[in-house]
């Protein structure tokens, strides 16, 4: 976990002082995903829970869906031409009966499809991959854990603080008990590694949780959401129109905005709750 | 331009009151990226601008680095089974003698080097593809034209107010003067929509330009600029450890932490001057 963060010195200019001084940076470096050996992505990525990255990526891409589809994970030796081990290379075996993704087609939902890349096809692709619908997951939020979920999430980052430059997501019950956090240079990362770290832990579907990110929500966030199981998705900042349009035909409550005491809810509004009293100011 | 943001219904939750409003999202949308008529990748992208994004694309990857390498851009007619134009799906003819990509391969810089994914390899990967050197750019730029560069660019975003949503990226002269400024829900897209501009223009390589990002700065973006000729690119938030790096490594000039009257230098200070007074305080 050392890797997590890079000394470095930088020149500091203040209100037109200049000054010398270290600084303390979000550690990047390419990650290679190879499934049964074959080289699948490159992602850019904080070094650190990489195993979980890469069984959070088969999530998000319909590869697996539970912990018995993943045999084992492992960074390849000898990834250098010197035989050194980079810890930038992992190798996830499938269990049994477990179909690898086709390396040689796009590794894209949309080109599964025939359509010419219309919004609705992509939501298409999403509804049949998916292994299982959050639409009938029962779980309902108080509001006020809701709007507590941004600063809850601020205190479990450990690297932020020194860096100021890392994504990070979290997995909370619904009373807003932390059950994970995970912090990228990539948000699209941290939301792998929150959903890789339920797969290996065997919490996938993960039915009754709430997936809270720092930034914004994507298409792609929603999606990963829905893979997942995960019924409820809150951003800090705003949705994109695709990750709405998801979200509704989903049925995944989505939650941008959230700031304060406030938030916009843009789709499955019926699970945050408020007590009588409030809703009746 | 209409689809630029999308108005959608949502339901407000404000200190404990709820109300439904309109709300403006910034749109989001797949869009496919062919080659000579041979399919390339897909990005999830705010529309508008396509032509620019796909040659602006095709600049960071190293297939094209001036005007004349692109013989023509369209939209693909017929793009759905029923023959409907999407305007998702935009072919790049590239002009006689340019090679164009192996879709077959993956398009990554790393998977060009026998090494395992070290920086190092990526580093190296990215000076012997750029076409040009930014090392000798004479570009200097005053601290209060630096420091001057994220309120320009707020101003210039016309999206940004009504959505909160989009990254922007612009591209200007050593005097603080806008060249180009793009929005997209993708910062990546932002980036290569002003780079694909500047191609278009025939303005590559950009020497003596500053390009400015609202975001955080990554390998990626470094990347970016150093394929089209920029020699500095400026961040509001922190940059990754291999952008540092790259910066370095490429000659580039690298300010984060733009705000109020600071910054953070962590590559090529000497691009940035200030005068006397200041500089004795």
């Amino acid at each position: 976990m050392g890797r997590v963060t890079v000394r470095r010195r930088v020149l500091q200019v203040r209100d037109g002082v200049r000054g010398q001084a270290p600084d303390l940076l979000a550690a990047e470096e390419p990650m290679e995903i190879r499934v049964n050996g074959r080289p699948l992505t490159v992602t850019m990525r904080t070094p650190g829970h990489d195993f979980e990255l890469a069984a959070g990526f088969l999530v998000s891409e319909g590869v697996v869906h539970a912990a018995p589809d993943v045999a084992g994970i492992r960074y390849c030796a000898g990834a250098t031409a010197e035989g050194l081990n980079t810890y930038n290379v992992v190798d996830v075996v499938l269990g049994a009966g477990v179909t690898p993704p086709d390396a040689s087609l796009e590794r894209n939902f949309y080109t599964t499809s025939s359509c010419g890349l219309c919004g609705k096809a992509s939501l298409d692709a999403v509804r049949t991959t998916a292994a299982w619908s959050v639409e009938d997951d029962p779980l309902r939020v108080h509001a006020a854990v809701v709007t507590s979920l941004p600063d809850r999430l601020r205190e479990a980052q450990r690297v932020f603080e020194s860096t100021g430059g890392l994504h990070a997501a979290g997995l909370f019950t619904a009373d807003g008990e932390l059950l994970c956090v995970r912090e990228d240079v990539g948000r699209h990362n941290a939301v792998d590694k929150v959903i890789g770290h339920a797969l290996i832990e065997g919490m996938l579907p993960a039915r009754g949780t709430v997936l809270m990110v720092s930034g914004r929500a994507s298409f792609e966030l929603v999606q990963k959401a829905v893979m997942a199981g995960i019924p409820m998705l809150a951003a800090v900042s705003a949705p994109s129109s695709l990750a709405a349009e998801l979200a509704a035909e989903a049925g995944l409550t989505l939650v941008g905005f959230l700031r304060g005491e406030s938030m916009n809810i843009y789709a499955g509004p019926d699970r945050v709750f408020a007590d009588a009293a409030s809703l009746a100011q």
